[in-house]
């Protein structure tokens, strides 16, 4: 088959690839759509601990196809199902999987014991055909596309969050801040969840409008043009946010939102960020805050949110803009990267 | 001014009484309508416990009008401010006020403690004037009519029974058993929070056929044609609903509700129920569900959910079908219990 | 080895069966004890859904033993390791597995999916040997013997059922009803975590006075002889019971358990019910009740309690009346049904 | 009456002060006892934002006494009872009071709305007479003196913050951060709650070594001496707390709380910060943490933690290092920001 290998650092190539073989509990996945997250240039730049040798490791997570062959003990899915996957599978027996916590399994990256991270730990869908476990399988409504469905879990991320802060509880004003893929997910998961008005904030205005046209967001604000905790305090009567969804993964953002959050306020965190971050912690004790981090997609959440994406109430094409084949993958990341021609969410076609 | 008073049991009267004088946090509303509600026409048959003396009680506490007039110490309002109202004010001094439970004041009935129960315990909104703590107000919408605005509160048992159960956890496969007005408000509201399919289930069909044209009902399931258990095993793949939102108050719907429950899964009970109901507990062990009461409209509900009603994501007005003027109240019970010409909400014109 | 082999309805019977062999993650135990539990008489009476062939089903759930060998892929144990097991493991792939709720496994019974319930669906421990998977190992602390291990599981199922209803709250009146093992493992539990006072309630004295003995019940009150409900409300200045643990299993204690709860308060129901059970669910609503069902020793209970039994915070020594060798099993089985010499748990030496 | 009051920044005098009178729902109390808090000597220094008028302002909010007079509409009070005071009072009205989070009233500061923080922006606890509203009072259990009637405040700030972030859960690793007066309380509520090891944090040997003569700390971590991120890691086999309770208000102690801290745990903060605080706010994210400020002693704490304090499982006495009359009260707070003698908790006698 086809796939695109990591050679070295910085050295992605589509190259010829044996079919792998599903084991038990797997099956085998024609790939028709695996769209680039923001963590796959980075691998491409830097790897990722414990991943696959170089010369077999085929990266890409956010994938979807169709079932073509059926390992041993497969009941619930046949040849022909469509399905989305997610990335992590737990190792089963650790105490964070027993107890639901599988994205954050206490043996990352241990292949004997169990673990899965597709695309990171072990190959994944920037290729006509990928392995996954019957855990990571979630089909898909026949009202998606296979390019929608790679954004499955995309929302199953950004809903992880919403989660793990408590959820919305109805009628809030929300803050999601950083109008990515993520956050587009999120501004439209929390207004189908009952917020009562959607604050996105950010600094590209034309995200900041798609949010607006997703029905999403009923007011942005763009920090580079207004200043964002005054702003935030000012639509709220000087109250502040009820719930921010960060996402934005800036050191900025998260002091922003750990300032414009009201008292006994809450802050999800599901942003990348680098090094130490300064935040107001003394706000956080005072005003009686919680700040939860999200990892990943935990908690079933691809299945979940599925029901909204079926019947549209959430949308993920109009965050695809840009489609590449696989042999055009370095082109698809440079894009990506770039944000190329306005690009926010870019599919690879194996 | 014009007020509907209980002279003794079935002797509700239109009749002169003086306008009452806010106190301290109070305001005098000029009340615009009043919807009945299901307790009305019971305090009308058996009045309530703690109510005022017959001759001097005004019943009626679903209503919004225009505040006139301030008592001392009123900062937030002012004269010629819409409000809807919420009928129960605790005590503000025992331990579920300060913790934040007020519907179950442990004072309740209580008026040296400052407990309050409006329409119940002392006068209500079947006048032309009423008078309101602060703490029971509410801004109405703009685009929201003070007849809509009497259903704010309905909307808000709703919510709470809503909230008691722990949320709607987005996706779920939600049944409302009931489709009275607080079933429709409740599936309009769990539509609205992320439901991934809502179950009407009834008896009535117009009630049912309503709550698919709210866009809140997926399936209905007309009780007296289908075996209600059965349909809800078979249209969740034999595992059961998430979450049940029990409106009906029958022993009938409230040990369905326990049959079709999913293991793991929850049921909000906001039916009023009579005498000792046989449900299946052990199911409730062995499946590891999660029952809860909802006790009206507590936890700042009507606030809470003022943002969706304004918007239209939740629906009022399709629930009012008729209208009396004060003087023909006692023909709005008559028309409200007999369901005469479909009735669902009446509302009372002061 | 020597097993007690069912081989029909009530034909318990001791005698030669093969050694089993752990398959992958699983181990080998040289069983040394395992507890009667309130489920095996009835299993050897009537059996259980599910349950191994007649002539090959050994029950038995509640044991502890060593290591004696070790299957294909167990990392973390090691022969000679000392483990208590717990009964249920779930399939590990269906949704209820995947968030965490493995006792509540919809694949319930499924063996081809990978659910066992150890002494139930699959074999159990009264026998010399037995098979466990390792999610259903937790090792024995150095100061707990084979006998109080074979507690653990009473400790966590206890446990399950106060964390399913949210956790003991510090400084709560907490009732425990029904002084069996479960009962007064969840006395001790709830004192050993906060709970203000500790009132048990059962029909037998002597249990009862062990409660206090066990410095775990502040107050007892004997059923028989006492207006339970009333009596709660006296002690806490008519306001009710804020949790109750119901161990009970029998109607009239589930329906005093509703009664004597307070505004607000909750129930966490571990007992098993027979039929349809009459309780007051008006109150459940107008006094904003939560109760809440716990399935066995879920969450990965057993762990959780161990260092409470390590250190002697919770006592499973004074709870064990009566140990018989496993050739005597059936006389066990009599003395413990019958309550033979105010037998409360039984252990079986194999 | 004999009162300190402070006449300007760093002028605390001792001086004849008119008696104050209970208002409605007041009560007039003898203060027997007010403990210094840490934030006592920043008062002196700084003063407070809405603080009385200088000449009129008495400091102090960890009082207990007698009531000796009751103001209009108190039932449940009587003169004679011996009272701890906590020191805030919502304001009754906000969106936060009515929800029950009276710590964080929206109304801070705001005496007309109704909200006092005693000892703050009202009189407080260092005179020999102070006037508290109802909701502020708690009884005092017999077997508590005046003296550690002082430190049930300090109990419940301590446990407000563990409420906060969502209690013990049975059977954790607790780190306690910070053995001062709370992070002492703190430490030995976790274990009264369930905690299966505490362990606990610091500078102070001999404050380390008070945690485990209270047998609350099963381990503590001298961090001057110990590399504390690595021997939490350590002591939990490579796998971090499950909870930890900072309470020492350091930059370095929230960054290593962070540190420390397991996938999936939870950190309590209750420290005072100064300035933004550098956290690997990454690893809150990709470690699927939880974080929750609690400010002070919310959610009926007091009430809550005192039948622990009642009957010894948790102790207030060891604490009390040193004890002065109101007329040293300079001497007093030297002693205990100098941290004199081993100074831990200082009482005023006024």
């Amino acid at each position: 088959m086809q796939a695109a290998v990591m050679f070295g650092y910085n050295d992605l190539r589509v190259t010829e690839m044996p079919v792998p073989r599903p084991g038990p509990d797997e099956v085998l996945i024609r790939v028709q759509a695996c769209a680039i997250c923001g963590t796959d240039p980075k691998i491409v730049a830097h790897g990722w601990p414990n991943n696959p040798p170089f010369g077999q490791y085929i990266p890409g997570h956010e994938y979807a196809g169709t079932i073509v062959a059926l390992g041993e003990g497969i009941a619930d899915y046949q040849v022909g199902d469509r399905v989305a996957v997610e990335p992590h599978k737990g190792c089963g027996h650790c105490e964070n999987c027993i107890r639901g916590f599988y994205t954050t399994c206490l043996n990352y990256g241990n292949l004997a014991a169990g673990h899965r991270h597709y695309g990171f730990t072990v190959n994944g869908g920037y290729a006509e055909y990928a392995v996954n476990h019957v855990n990571t399988l979630h089909r898909i409504p026949e009202s998606l596309s296979f390019d929608e469905a790679t954004l499955i879990t995309t929302a199953g991320t950004a809903q992880y969050g919403i989660t793990r802060i408590g959820g919305v509880r109805v009628g809030e004003t929300v803050v999601v801040s950083g109008p990515g893929p993520i956050g587009l997910m999120a501004a439209q998961l929390v207004k189908a969840e009952g917020a009562g008005r959607v604050i996105l904030t950010g600094t590209r205005q034309e995200r900041l409008d798609l949010g607006v046209e997703l029905r999403a967001a009923d007011i942005t604000i763009n920090i580079k043009k207004q200043d964002v905790v005054k702003e935030v305090f000012s639509l709220t009567n000087g109250v502040g946010a009820d719930l921010v969804i960060e996402c934005a993964g800036t050191a900025e953002a998260a002091k922003d939102a750990v300032e414009f959050t009201r008292k006994n306020g809450r802050v999800a965190l599901i942003g990348i960020y680098q090094g130490d971050i300064p935040i107001n912690l003394n706000k956080v004790v005072q005003w009686n805050m919680t700040l939860a981090g999200g990892k990943a997609e935990g908690d079933w959440s691809l299945r979940r949110v599925l029901p909204l994406l079926a019947d549209g109430r959430v949308k993920a094409g109009p965050l695809i803009t840009h489609r590449f084949p696989l042999r055009e993958i370095n082109q698809g990341i440079k894009t990506f990267v770039g944000r190329e021609g306005g690009a926010i969410k870019v599919v690879i076609h194996p």
